[in-house]
Order: C-alpha cells, then structure tokens, then sequence
C-alpha cells in the first residue's frame, strides 16, 4: 500500500466534518477559523513503541492513546477540543494495522468533534505525534501556576490503574473483568474534557496526571511557589486495583504510576462541596486528596500524620 | 542530561517573543491569540534519521532542516509564520547534540519571527516532529486547486540541487564551493516565505516542491482537475548544478529529485511580467517553466517539442 493510499485510508476512518476548518487534509497547510474571543490551546504529544506502548499493543488502543493523551492536556487548560494534526511513523504501509490505527483514533476524534486537519506519513520505527488544537478564552484558561496556599487539593477518577496494568502485562497476565478494567485504563484512557470544562473559572490551578501524581502535582506546585500535601489515605483507588493490588504495593502506582491521564486541581475550600457534586454529576467524580502549604515540594502523610517517603518521581525520560 | 534539563536548553535557545503568545512553554498546552481577520495556517512534517537525512547528518542542519521544511508548507499556502511545537525523539539525551539542533532550529525561527510553543521530549529512535502555525487572510490564502487552463506554470529558484548534494554523500564526497552549495541546498533549504506572500492573490495555485516536480505540480493538477506541460529547456538550474553534473543525469534530479523546497505555481500570464520583476526583487528570482493545459497529467517536454519520458516520480514513503 502507497502512502497516498495509507493517507485516504486514515482520512476516510476519521472524517469530521467542522465549519471552522475552511481548508482541511490535502493541501501544504490546512486553513482554521478560530472564533472570536477564543485563544486557541496548542499541545503535542509523542508516543513511541516500545516507550509509551508495549510493542504488541493492539493498533486501535494505539489510536486510540495517541489521541487520548493530547486531549488530557486540553482538559488540563479547560479547553474544547477542536482540531488535531497527526504525524504517523510506520516501519512499513500495513493497511489493516492503519485501519485499526485510525478506528481506535476516530473514536475519540468523534466523541469530541475533533477534526483530523492535517498529518504526515512516514517510514520508520513506529511513533506517533498528534498535535492538538483547542479554544478557551483566555481569562478562564486553567494554568499550573494560580495554586494558592490554603486551597484543597483534588484529583478525579482513580490512580495508579494504569500502572497495575502495565505491571500485569509485564508480569502475572491479564484474566478476568478487574484485570480487563486495569488493561483498559492502560491502554484506552479518558480524557477528562467535560470535568476540565468544569473547572473553568473554579480551579485556580490545573495538570493532568501524566507522569504520576506526585511529580505533576510538583509540577504545579512550582510553578505556583507552593507545595502541596497529600493524606495517603484519601487517594482513590479503583475497585479493581483494591481487590489485585496488596497496599503495599498500591501505594507507589497511585503516587508515581504514570499514564493515569485524570486531572489534579486546587481550588479554594469554600467552593469543595459544590465543585465536587458538579464533578459527580459529569461522570467522573473527584476527590479531595490533600492541600497547598507554603513549604515547597509535595509530601504524603500517612493516616497518624508521618511523612511517607515519596517513591521514585514519576517517569522522565533520559533519567538514569 | 535529564529530560527537562533538555527541554530547558532548547527553550532557552529559541527564545523568541511573541505578544500573541499568551502562554509558552511550560504548562499543558500553549495559549495563543490569532489576530482577527486571519485564518490560522497549520502543518505538521516529520524528517526521520536515515529516511529523511543520512544518519551522519550534522545536528544543526537537522535542526535548521526540521523547521525549513514546514515554514515551506506556510510559504506555500502564503501564510505568515507564527508559532511552532517541536516533538524531539532523541536515542540519548545528548547535550551538545541537543543545543546544536537547537541552535539551528533558532536559526530560523529568528529569522522568521516564529515562537517555539510548545514540544514533547521523548526518548527512541532519532526523529523530528515539527507543527507550524501561520496566519493569512482566507481570501488571499493560496491553495493547489485553483490552477486554469491557460496558466503560465512557474517555480522560484532552482530544482535538483538538494537531490545532487544528497547523491555527492553518496558517492564522490564534498569538496569544493560547488559541491558545497549543492549540499547547503539539501542540509539547509531556504523556505520561500516571502515570495509565497508576494503570490498572494496573484498565483491561482500553488505548492512546495519536496517531493519533485514532477510530482508536485501533480497534485496542482489534480486538485485543480487540470494537467500540465513543462519545457525541459526552460528548468532553473544553479552553477554549481550545471558544472558537476551532466545533462542527461542532471534531468531525473530536476523534475523528480526532491528536497527542493521551492515554491511551484500558476497564474494568468498577463501578470507574468509583473510576478517575476517582484519576485527577483525579492531576492528569489522565479522562473516560467511552462503551462497549465486541459489535458490530466504533467508532460515534460524538450526543445523540439517532442515528449520526454518522465523520470520515476517524486518520492514517496512505502513505494515497492
């Protein structure tokens, strides 16, 4: 299969049709339309074989994460997805895989009524970059950096699923609806689009949960010249991590797992109770894990108040 | 070296301020302002080491090459650049490498007045992902569809100087000024940024030459359901093209070398005169080649109007 051929293929899966794109797939540039009072949100996210997914991950989870991830860093800003670009390295023109590729990547494209506007295919080892295209007006978009001391610290959904799942492919298997749930959460997250929506406004600062909770809530803390502390016992578990998983071993996958993709946020005390029955609602519920202190740096306390000792950061790549 | 280590050199040598810029590297997504009255122009290209540029290839002219490559597509659809993301999946994190890609990215981006974004640092084989985003008023943008029967067919510069360079690597080696130009035309292409904003309004269609002649102006062709007829005598070459190589070899680089990055167009040839004064002003003289005819396809023809045979066409990923 030639590339053109590759190209009508992907194009063909993933059609949305959006005013806003005067000029879509076809030309050296697609031509969007931004509406008024909007700033457009911009991210890119990478995902290489054998790094971000097992080799022998199925190609519609594949898509279907590539596009995944990059819409988390929208729900992170409270921005509406829009449009997307799609660079696709394949090491050769394999139609059914790119057919799988692109069904996993229109899902989600569909769900949000994201356009695919434009792309490459090349030869080479197999990795994938989408860049996303998002609006937000700018007064309400949720930065890293408005954390104040004093706010609540909250996160939705539940932690360290991912990682279990990665540690079951890795080891024991998958057999069984807790370790599908596990896999699933590995290999098809959601992204948090509608709770950062939510958050507009409310949240006065905002990550998502990419590299593990405490190097991203370190991340917000930073940039806001804070820190932060977590009760241990308040963090969200899935029931299928509780009933697999012994505490243990829970713990480091839920403060450091990575690839859990939910949304970390501070806000002010006063607006908890309301912010998480709004959360509830849109079918993701949050919780309150902890708060922001002066004192830089994150730190977990355990149930009797004693420092835990943080596990690994989350993942970097190039570390040693 | 650590991933955000990385991240911060190449921030840091690509620093360029935008006030449109609201908010740059360093949170979720970028947020980014489009002046009214412009649609946004985005493309996305990614060069793989040893597909794209033999693997020896010094890292400031993969950095330089990464972003000329797209400026190219912006220039190709008359856009004004603007911003850009860069996805970097690097083998190791090697810091001199990586501040020489870096310099030669910023190279350009200066010249050009692009704010590096956003980006994603990733670890896995050597590849570049590059997401540029420009701003041109829709009416004047240029696209590849609108090509008339009659049209004069143009291309600024010269064709088949970066396909030469490539085969001196690989054959004879570099020595000497004309081999030396040959090679900056592969490692470091111009991108026709300011003649594609000269062709606003004026070129009825237009397209970069990447993939060949041949090729490109193919795809004028059938976006704009025309076809094509070249004169072989009337193809730009440089000096250093017409002294290293014969004519019969210098052809196929020509019509089907690629890496040109030249910008390939059609327009009425009452304004030929004009187009071409302005163009050479410019600092990039163009040259008429031939003409856009009813009849599908691209024809090259030589001096005694008989039909040459076309070289294989223009590069394409996954071709048997």
């Amino acid at each position: 299969m030639a590339e053109f051929a590759l190209i009508d293929l992907i194009r063909a899966r993933c059609a949305v049709a959006r005013e806003d794109v005067r000029l879509g797939i076809g030309d050296d540039a697609a031509l969007l339309a931004v509406p008024a009072g909007q700033t457009l949100a911009v991210s890119t996210d990478t995902l290489v074989s054998g790094v971000h997914f097992p080799k022998d991950t199925a190609p519609f989870d594949i898509g279907w994460k590539s596009l995944a991830v990059n819409l988390s860093d929208l729900a992170a800003m409270g921005a509406t997805p829009a449009w997307a670009t799609l660079a696709l390295t394949l090491p050769d023109a394999d139609a059914a895989w790119t057919a799988a590729f692109a069904d996993g990547f229109a899902v989600l494209a569909r769900e949000f009524d994201l356009a695919l506007v434009g792309g490459d295919t090349t030869q080479g080892p197999l990795s994938i970059t989408v860049t996303v295209h998002g609006f937000v007006p700018e007064s309400l978009a949720l930065r890293r950096s408005g954390a104040k001391v004093g706010d609540a610290v909250f996160v939705t959904g539940t932690l360290g699923d991912a990682a279990a799942g990665l540690a079951l492919l890795q080891g024991p298997g998958v057999a069984g609806k807790a370790q599908e749930h596990l896999l699933a959460r590995l290999n098809r997250p959601t992204p948090r689009v509608a709770q950062g929506l939510l958050l507009r406004a409310r949240a006065h600062a905002c990550i998502d949960v990419s590299d593990g909770l405490v190097a991203d809530l370190g991340h917000i803390c930073h940039a806001s010249a804070v820190g932060a502390e977590i009760d241990l016992t308040l963090l969200p578990a899935s029931p299928a991590l509780l009933g697999l998983v012994a505490a243990e071993a829970r713990v480091p996958l839920q403060l450091a797992g990575g690839d859990d993709y939910e949304l970390c946020f501070s806000a002010a005390p006063a607006i908890a109770t309301e912010l998480l029955n709004d959360l509830a609602r849109s079918g993701c519920a949050a919780t309150r894990i902890g708060r922001i202190v002066a004192e830089p740096g994150v730190r977990v306390r355990a149930a009797d108040g004693s420092l835990v000792a943080s596990p690994r950061p989350g993942w970097e790549h190039f570390s040693p």
